[in-house]
């Protein structure tokens, strides 16, 4: 019986580290079955990411505690996964249905491999296809402010020990201190190619430009608007007989395609953030 | 003997407009061969291009005197062309030759049925592949100032007889009179999906933005910069592991595709301007 | 009050036709809101589809009655339908529940505007999700082989006014005869891009011959296993690392876009058939 | 002063490897610089692909010696290569162009970083274009036969120490004995989406089926024509509307993308072949 581990991590870059962590590996007995690296020369860092099987009677606390030496002799940023566990998902929306149903449909099929063990809106829309996929609804309301709605919020994801947060979008903005402490664990889908068509109706301003694409991007939310790394994009052609409402409907299914896959790659460690900008080993 | 024509216009739209003009077709004895319409409901405007043949014997003066009648009585913009008579192109470079010789090439091999009569640049660095194409080349110094330079190329544009200037990686900016004297009649390419990435270095831009797809995209060229009313737009994916110079190479194939589709597509009479936008008959 | 009507034809292609129709149509006091031609100059056909508005008290047999004396004239094959009459369209599946969901889903959120009367299923698993979209489910045995499943299969088109037959997945092979009765009226998804691939287990055979591109057709059902009329095809990148069943997740994706947008477009008219060749005005 | 490398190799997969390669980097003081890794689980085979730095003080025998040790004990097809020695790459044209001048405008551009010694033609009629980009041009006439065509090939062959042979659109087909010999060593542009339209006139073909995408085959030749392992495949959207002639011109961009893509993966040691199929570390 074998078990497999995903290790990630970022450090500055020097000779040596691949070899480091390869040592490791096979001195608890390891077979590496998957492995990128990336050396970030701007900046001088190096990414790596590598899947591992090992005999499963060795602890995963063992295993931790003798690659926390490495990690700390190259000032790593790291994180070691039982590739089994599935990273818990919270799904927010308001009242588009498109990218939930994706999500869930996705989910339900065995295509996205992620617990979701709740939904959280600030409407009731979606509440009847939360319920159909066997999801709990929980209707956070904004009646007595955002404050309050993210108190309300925080206790959800406590509760359920949510991972990752995903805006399937969801048409509330959230505060600045919320963005902070869930940094790198928020993703959004934006329904335009970014830098493209910031804020409020891409749709719009991409019918007024004229434009012959059109895209969506998941990113991180940070707290600026629209502005946090990019995961992925997606893009489709129209042309000038579109109305912003079939643009919208063409957008539909980029956006669900972008987000699912931003969401899986997450969900696989597969995402590392780099200031501004995501490193992906697809 | 057949003759085949052009027609393209943009009215107020009324009830009306496809029967007069395809009336007038029969009048001549004339057979459409391809047509095509746009009825745009925001602005309460109808674009119409028809392609037809008549007997060589009918004087297009004849044809032009007849439809000027419809065309009145509609309020046209209109335009009818000898679909056989190459539009006269003048291309316009710098330093960067990937446009240039994808537009050359194209038209060597007859995939792209224009005359191009004369290549202007500011920098003698491509004149050896205009040679090589058999193009006359005209160097124009920017040194005696910007109102000189254009002067000159007002002089070559008049003695070439040119349709369309295409800008073809032309890296100085045209005066605002220029533009207004030649509207709907410049094409730039723009090295990034606009609307992002306006300006100097966009390939720099996407970089520091880290998105997951770049754009190229041919436009008409207008006072404001890269704000022009948008032709086409191409896009290829990226990651990553893309430096700046990277995304440029990417890029550049990019580029040429959209210049050469929207040149093309121009010459032969399938775009129309509607303010900002244009319809394209593809 | 105006109605909205979708004219559609193909006949012999001569001079005057375009004419002839649209002096119908402004005879009938008629407003052309959309057209499209094409001249296929290989087999001297010519197809035409127009939208138009009329006053609604004109009654639609005053126009088809009209009308026909101009098609009899051309030999037209021909269609009338008012506009927002929809397609009746009856869904078979067996196992594979992507493409149902996906239809369903975009049949429920309003952008696939057709009737979905029934379901049709040899197997009981997409009952519930039929159920949960409202749509009345018939399950019919093959146990009793195929003649007999067919006879309870035509009593349901029958009963439920079918206009179009989508095979959404649907494992068995219709008969002969059925295909012949039923011609222009099964759209089937194949899970490769034919004619690559042919038959059974399309993604075994991609990863197999390590092709860098998958695909899905969506086509008209003949005689000939998938040899039919292609309506639409789709396609995404894969690569060295992707298994079959890898392959089979990404093509789910591309098999739902391109049976959905196969069955809009037929249901709004804009497929015609030419020999073993569609004509699609999108 | 640093020399980079790239080692690249498969063999039997078991515990270790990546360890004992990165070992060896280490040993003689070297940093990888990029790396990528692939298991294949079907046949039980691991392939890697290391680009590397070390002193220049290092002799290439030096490595390649102490490499050998590690190559043999675990069976490894290896090749080891100085990342600054450019792959010397034959073409071989007919009469149409556009590819060798593609990859001619790529070399010369500096995007395509490989040494071209040699151009060989069965017709004279790209000699010019040749002579233009300043590379030798060798006329092989076919009149004497094949067999007599390639004895005289292979002497081209061997003068100018190729490394790679790239059929850029060349219209004879080579022996079995011919491609037996460069096995792995011949990339060749198929004008279709393999495996649909094998053999002749693929455009043609392309447009009887009706498809609505075509594409393009970058593969290495073997002795079943078109049979051979694919590197890349492009795709672009067509319609009812092109002739066999447009979809060819469409189809040219397409060729030249998928083999500019193709022989630039080849040269940088990034493709390696798995039977039938080909990993391709992009």
């Amino acid at each position: 019986m074998t078990q497999s581990y995903t290790l990630g991590f970022s450090c500055p870059d020097q000779p040596g580290i691949v070899h480091s962590v390869s040592s490791f590996i096979v001195d608890i007995g390891g077979n590496i079955t998957e492995s990128r690296q990336f050396e970030d020369r701007e900046n001088e860092l190096f990414f790596m990411r590598v899947e591992f099987d090992v005999k499963a009677s060795i602890d995963v606390e063992e295993i931790n505690q003798k690659f926390s030496l490495i990690a700390d002799s190259y000032s790593m940023n790291w994180r070691l996964a039982n590739s089994d566990k599935r990273e818990r998902v919270l799904i927010m929306v308001s009242k588009y249905e498109h990218c939930l149903n994706d999500l869930l449909f996705r989910h339900r099929s065995g295509s996205l491999l992620v617990d979701i063990p709740v939904i959280v809106s600030n409407h009731r829309d979606l509440e009847e296809m939360a319920n159909w996929y066997g999801i709990p609804f929980v209707h956070i309301s904004h009646e007595k402010g955002k404050a309050e709605a993210e108190n309300q919020l925080r206790k959800v994801i406590a509760e359920n020990k949510v991972d990752l947060i995903v805006l399937a979008r969801y048409m509330q903005i959230l505060s600045g201190d919320f963005c902070d402490d869930f940094a790198g664990k928020i993703i959004n889908i934006h329904h335009s190619f970014l830098p493209s068509f910031k804020g409020a109706k891409p749709y719009h301003q991409a019918h007024q430009r004229g434009v012959k694409v059109i895209g969506a991007t998941a990113h991180y939310v940070t707290r600026e608007l629209d502005e946090g790394p990019i995961i992925e994009q997606e893009v489709a052609r129209v042309d000038h007989s579109n109305t912003p409402d079939q643009l919208a409907s063409v957008g539909r299914d980029v956006e669900a395609q972008a987000l699912a896959r931003a969401v899986a790659w997450h969900a696989q460690h597969r995402v590392f953030l780099s200031g501004q900008r995501t490193i992906v080993f697809r």
